[in-house]
């Protein structure tokens, strides 16, 4: 590998002086992303400003045999941008044009730095929807979503990122710069290299541009509460929802312990006495809106609700809204180490599985709320406990295990949205068995012969 | 490679003797799919009778270097299971057992040769629809829908085959089963094998089973024919429909000579003196049907319809997509060889590509009629000729060559659902580039070493 002097020249020769770090500062910063307890420090932190850079960078990292970790806001949960073995992590905020929006063909085409709200509110200014809505998309990019094909809450009704990433254009380990897909919604042209890409977490090529499918907005959308003994209850009420026929645009969950949380953290009335919540919500032509939410209020009220409510209006809808989306901050305050799951399940095995975790967490000591999207099964079973605790720690650890062994167990998954990254890479075997996992490698090679592109991780 | 006498004794070990052909018969049979103009004898035709047989007959292929072409109904139009290189035809029609539909999961879990009409079918009688309906789905099964990505009426507002994979079990050439995906609408656990298999022709792995996504069915559904002077007009009305917000589940679209051949097929009452006939459908609650129809309707007379009408009942909605769907066999009947291409270009585009069609038509003196699927660009120009007229058939192949440019040129793709094939791989590298068919020759080496799966295809 370069000596450190030797590679902030050779990278500033291809972007310029300004936009290669080297001093203290942003190494430590860069060493980090949104996941806790992983950290290693990268060699030189490069922003490039054009494909052309990017390709530039990668072609003398290939060269050199220099690690890159490609990075957008870095608010991934699974340390899938933590640099490893050192190298250059390749920040991509400066690639942050809004290239098109167009209403006519329903799609916008955006550079990979974009957020994901700046290409929300550009498709809501042409009166259009861009449907993925992970809980990080104020900061998040739209390279990263793709690259963890990104969540959120509206997954049952609309899909993931997969689903709407049209095509991309993308810089091979080797320097290349391919364009995959294009503008089309069909589109059989060779392998799907779009959907590969697609999650691949930076292992495969460097993302720099993304034509993304939109929708024409709602006209309208509406938000319900309603409160169970239980989360079996809650889990069988959103049986019952499906059984009816019916697919709303959320249905999200809180158990116990997170209802007390946001409620002490945003006092907003919610009832502490309950043992779930189950915020349910769906948008469309007004009419039925407000139809499918008095269809499922009623199956609440049949499967045993405590208590329903609809939002009376926006603000209030918002409100409740903003109750599941703070249920993370509200953990967080509960200790200073918060570590965020994602194990996910059948959705009629949910309630099963938060037993389980509730479980694990009695026998090991911790204290472990859950919440998620009760409509695809996508829990994120949450984790406060100190960070100087080292046992716990280690508890922690032992416990998220079990979780992702019960998870697979139940027919799930161990991560249904945030990707592997470094923090997954032991219990992926568990999960897809060691002839993928050999599998993923010659992948990996294919696109990857140096093997430079974020070592550690997938493919790995 | 072996010779055909070992060949045959060695297969019969692994699926025992009446499922292995190799009488003239079926090797004739086995030559050719549904595409015209290409066919290749195998050497033996295997029927294996489950996974198991599957891998060992991929295992020994792999031994002994000998090519198999996984096929289901073989009807697919891009000669992708003609066995260019001879060797082994894999017949997976004895893997057809539909082995669960779920109202809960809303999800089927069916081996890969169940047709596409019988999932459709197992769904229905569950409340449930299977939303892809590729114009072959009577007879075409799900493993190929797979293989190709199959598309068809509903795009649109559906999506195609892609969008309901949530995962597979296949075998890779060198033996090992593999399980990708599982029944989660959100599952990030690794590269998405699920996605790179759908749509890879039978080159990468044999799909031996597969879980689809189901919706709830729709309470109801209508149909809507609109004549206009041009297909421009049309093409106007498709925008303004988009525009309206509109995402209806069919737009169709035919052309004044597809609606002679279909009228003169099918006697429905079709207005031929139109210069094309667009046909939109929708699907949802009752009261949003007719609603949207309704708008669909205005929106149509404000772009210039010569008439519109709405089908009164099921009967003439019926009727009315019966007629879309004979427009190949109606077409058929002008010659005794038809070669239907799907290029397809972005929507708005739809007008200007048919005119390039219909020059290239006149400049080399040929019948092309053009019809197909105006919601998401995807054309179905079909020429029809006489297969004994070898330089006909000679400018067909010319033609054809600069319809593929022209799409492309209009940001659009050689094919738009029925895939590449052995028909359309000369053609590629014009839409994809270079660097893409190097990288995917690396993949297809990275699950098939030997080279031995669908030779001359994708990959190759």
């Amino acid at each position: 590998m370069a000596a450190t002097t030797e590679l902030a020249r050779d990278l500033a020769a291809i972007v310029g002086d300004t936009h290669v770090r080297v001093d203290d500062g942003a190494l430590a910063a860069y060493a980090r992303d949104a996941t806790p307890l992983f950290h290693a420090r990268p060699q030189a932190v490069v922003l490039p400003g054009s494909t052309e850079e990017v390709a530039a960078v990668l072609r003398y990292a290939t060269d050199r045999g220099v690690p890159v970790v490609p990075r957008g806001a870095g608010s991934n949960l699974c340390a899938g941008t933590v640099p490893l073995s050192g190298g250059i992590v390749l920040v991509l905020t400066r690639l942050d044009r809004v290239l098109e929006v167009s209403a006519e063909e329903l799609l916008a085409r955006v550079q990979t730095g974009v957020t994901t709200q700046r290409l929300a509110d550009a498709a809501a200014r042409e009166g259009l929807l861009y449907a993925p809505d992970p809980g990080s998309r104020t900061v998040s990019t739209i390279g990263g979503n793709v690259a963890t094909c990104a969540g959120g809450l509206r997954g049952l009704k609309y899909g993931v990122t997969r689903n709407y990433v049209l095509g991309l254009e993308a810089v091979l380990p080797t320097g290349e710069i391919i364009r995959t897909g294009g503008r089309l919604w069909k589109d059989v042209a060779g392998y799907d290299l779009t959907r590969l890409l697609t999650g691949s977490e930076g292992t495969l090529a460097v993302i720099t541009e993304a034509t993304m499918a939109l929708l024409p907005a709602p006209e309208d959308s509406g938000t319900g509460v309603a409160y169970f003994d239980s989360l079996a209850d809650a889990s069988r009420a959103v049986a019952a929802v499906i059984a009816a026929g019916i697919v709303p645009a959320t249905l999200e969950f809180l158990d116990h312990k997170c209802i007390a949380a946001v409620e002490e953290f945003a006092g907003l009335g919610l009832r502490t006495d309950a043992g779930a919540l189950l915020m349910f919500g769906d948008d469309g032509a007004s009419r039925t809106v407000a139809s499918t939410l008095a269809r499922i209020a009623e199956v609440c009220t049949g499967a045993g609700a405590l208590e329903v409510t609809l939002a009376e209006d926006i603000a209030r809808a918002e409100a409740l809204l903003a109750a599941r989306r703070c249920a993370l901050p509200a953990l967080s305050r509960l200790g200073s180490l918060t570590i965020l799951e994602d194990a996910t399940v059948p959705r009629h095995r949910l309630a099963e599985m938060v037993d389980r975790i509730d479980a694990i967490a009695a026998r090991y000591d911790l204290r472990i709320a859950t919440f998620g999207h009760a409509g695809d099964g996508n829990l994120h079973p949450t984790c406060v406990l100190d960070p100087d605790d080292a046992a716990a720690v280690d508890r922690a650890h032992h416990a998220f295990r079990e979780i992702f062994a019960a998870a697979i167990a139940l027919d799930g998954t161990i991560t249904g949205e945030h990707g592997v990254g470094a923090a997954k890479l032991p219990y992926l075997a568990d999960r897809i068995g060691a002839d993928q996992i050999a599998l993923a490698r010659r992948l990996k090679l294919a696109f990857d012969p140096a093997g430079i592109l974020n070592p550690g991780k997938l493919g790995s």
